[in-house]
């Protein structure tokens, strides 16, 4: 019962499923077809199957754990009646017209959630484009295309729907998965500080990244980012357009410096746009936590290389001098290379590019190695290198990436499933280390 | 003779050619072979054919314009001489070891630029990537892969060609193709200020993305950005790390606000990555400019409407009162819509939303129109609404997507030939929409 029903139920009703194409009772069938457990479309008036489920009158002749509400606002308090009655343990709601649409919708969320506390209903939303969990199969949502986002290692927890819809499609786009998106829309009774503790003791879940708007339950969260060993990092919305935000999801009006420290003190990370929130997200998720806030910056090309020290230097990373040992082996490497010290370029690609970056990482002074390299057919990248460094030394290193997409693909895919992420702009990659180097002081 | 050379040769050479796969000579024979007029490699140990074509032992032998030079920096002074006699117009040299290079690299450069001021030679480089121009089918680079770029509407002056590079194949991975790319290294003596006017008058070209580390011809610079009608956006770089920089393209130590100076007074604008360097470079190619600096925002999901609400209320838009003409014609076609003022919210996709768009386009009070939309199947982007717009409503449409990339990407083409453009992100667009605000004041 409750919310363990939303993480790992065992069963799922979907409540006024539809047969007919467009409709949101068929998005979300066509969604929660995907999990491995029993599915039931329920509606009185349905008729024979839809994707080869067939209807049922109602939620009391079923067995579900969780049911996902696929009907308009008015009907929905009596259909979490139904829900709570039959023994569901937790329920999404889909639809707007509650706490963010004035009096008449306030009354129907107070009725919810009465409901759901004499029951112990977990409720995500009302407002929500709900939540997946690809590792378990579970496509709890009406998003047309959600039932192929892969498995990945980062979650999103996102006040917006919107924004977690499309945190969750610029991951798969840019070839990574998901390991949970949650939208929490009006927060019932699912809140950030409901989720996070699932998350931390999810295995799957290497780094949370949130969207906030703001919460009431500020404190509860605050306890939460505290206790979590997962890392977090996120992106606070709404800080100039209040009206909008009130009107959105009925969020109070708090500011970013609140929310700011809460993370900073506890070790997370502020983003400041969707794209930061996953690049942070990803770095975190795949590396090791760097013993100091010392980078190692190896580029083979010296514009991006430049490009990529300005960032570090503006967000305050050292670039410490290399050991003489590690100067030593570079000299023997790099006859002639243009610039001997720490930033270490090499100009151009070569075949020791890769020993020129195990040099780097094994320096006693370098916590986090960054490399820049831009993708040649003949070379490739370094894989080998990069295995044995992986293997062997516990450093993060972030590699940052250009070329053309399709022979670069494969061994941008190979060095992601070593553990070193991969980014494909120079202040993306910047970024990413300067995340480290924060984590490393 | 000179400068025209580099942009419009009728013949090239390529200096160094080898048949041997992985060598530059070879690599810069693979780009070059796509030209449609003749093409010779020049080697006195080539033996037969490369690419086709066949090996002629000097450059006295060839009426070549412009000259790819692919031997090492010590043999490069020569090879320059017997260009200058055979009567080549441009030169362009890839390899280092010059300005950048310590005293010997530094008279090496000097006896170039007599040999070049002599006879009237413009060099590209030394030390670059060289440069492309799709649309005449001229690849004079050893970058493997450039010789599939296609043709576009923005042109990038990098002084890194790796900066240079990794923006191109930054396009290109987007879907988008380029006018041309130069890469100026150590600027012999092509310098911004030489590539500029050329591209001012290119009718292919219309945006201009620069990527500055430092120029001496700092006033000639100025001039020809102020005589530009074409847009401009520069990325200054190398702000923190002069050494490094000096070591890279021998650029003198200048500040940051004397290049933002000389854009922002001239109507150009200061991009703070390779991302925004391009998606500014991209949105001012595609749009109108316009009247005024009012941003009418439409979305279809609330929480990136906030996002993109927030970004731009920082970087100082202001979001108009609508007409009582529009907010009636609002009313009507969004009964109980969620946020009825300017941002306006649909709270999700609905086959109306391409009247949305064009209520708020056709508002008097709105200069700039920005629309965020997450993709839906059964809907589609509003395109016949979008096409209306386009032919009767001179106005900016900045359109942000998010989706599943395959469904999405033949709309989001078929609107980028309509003349809108699209961004990817929520900070992107917004990002975007800010450059135009600023170009409406």
């Amino acid at each position: 019962m409750g919310i363990s029903d939303l993480f790992d139920p065992e069963s799922i009703a979907v409540i006024g499923a539809s047969a007919t194409p467009g409709k949101l009772g068929n998005d979300a069938m066509a969604n929660a077809k995907e999990f491995d457990g029993p599915v039931y479309p329920v509606n009185p008036s349905g008729d024979g199957e839809v994707y080869g489920y067939e209807f049922v009158d109602s939620v009391a002749d079923t067995d579900a754990d969780l049911a996902l509400c696929c009907v308009p606002a008015p009907a929905t308090p009596g259909v979490i009646e139904d829900c709570a009655e039959a023994g569901v343990g937790a329920a999404v709601i889909f639809a707007g017209g509650f706490a963010e649409a004035g009096e008449e919708g306030q009354e129907r969320q107070e009725q919810i959630r009465q409901t759901a506390e004499e029951h112990d209903l977990a409720v995500l939303g009302p407002n929500t484009a709900g939540h997946i969990i690809p590792h378990r199969n579970i496509y709890s949502s009406f998003v047309p295309g959600f039932d192929e986002i892969e498995r990945g290692d980062v979650a999103v927890v996102a006040q917006s729907g919107g924004i977690g819809v499309t945190a969750t499609f610029q991951l798969e786009r840019e070839g990574y998965g998901i390991s949970g998106m949650y939208g929490l829309g009006n927060r019932v009774n699912t809140d950030f500080a409901d989720v996070i503790p699932m998350l931390d003791e999810d295995p799957q879940t290497k780094a949370i990244g949130l969207h906030i708007e703001g919460t009431t339950e500020i404190d509860a969260f605050e306890e939460v980012v505290a206790d979590a060993s997962t890392p977090i990092v996120a992106l606070k919305s709404g800080n100039r357009m209040h009206d909008f935000v009130e009107a959105h999801t009925a969020a109070p009006n708090q500011s970013y410096e609140r929310y700011e420290e809460i993370l900073t003190d506890n070790g997370g990370v502020m983003a400041d746009s969707v794209t930061e929130l996953l690049d942070a997200s990803r770095v975190l998720a795949k590396s090791p936590t760097p013993d100091g806030p010392n980078v190692g910056l190896v580029t083979a090309q010296a514009g991006p290389g430049i490009m990529m020290s300005d960032y570090l230097a503006e967000r305050g990373a050292t670039f410490p001098d290399l050991t003489a040992e590690t100067r030593e082996r570079l000299d023997d490497l790099l006859l002639g290379f243009t610039y001997d010290e720490n930033p270490v370029d090499t100009g151009r690609p070569m075949p020791q590019f890769g020993e020129v970056i195990d040099a780097v990482a094994r320096d006693d002074n370098v916590d986090i190695v960054s490399v820049y390299e831009i993708f040649e057919h003949s070379l490739g990248y370094p894989i080998e290198e990069l295995e044995a460094l992986a293997e062997e030394v516990d450093k993060p290193i972030v590699f940052t990436v250009a070329g053309p997409y399709e022979p670069l693909e494969p061994d941008r895919k190979r060095m992601e499933d070593l553990g070193i992420p991969t980014f494909d702009a120079p202040e993306r990659g910047a970024f990413a280390t300067s995340v480290l180097v924060d984590q490393g002081r």
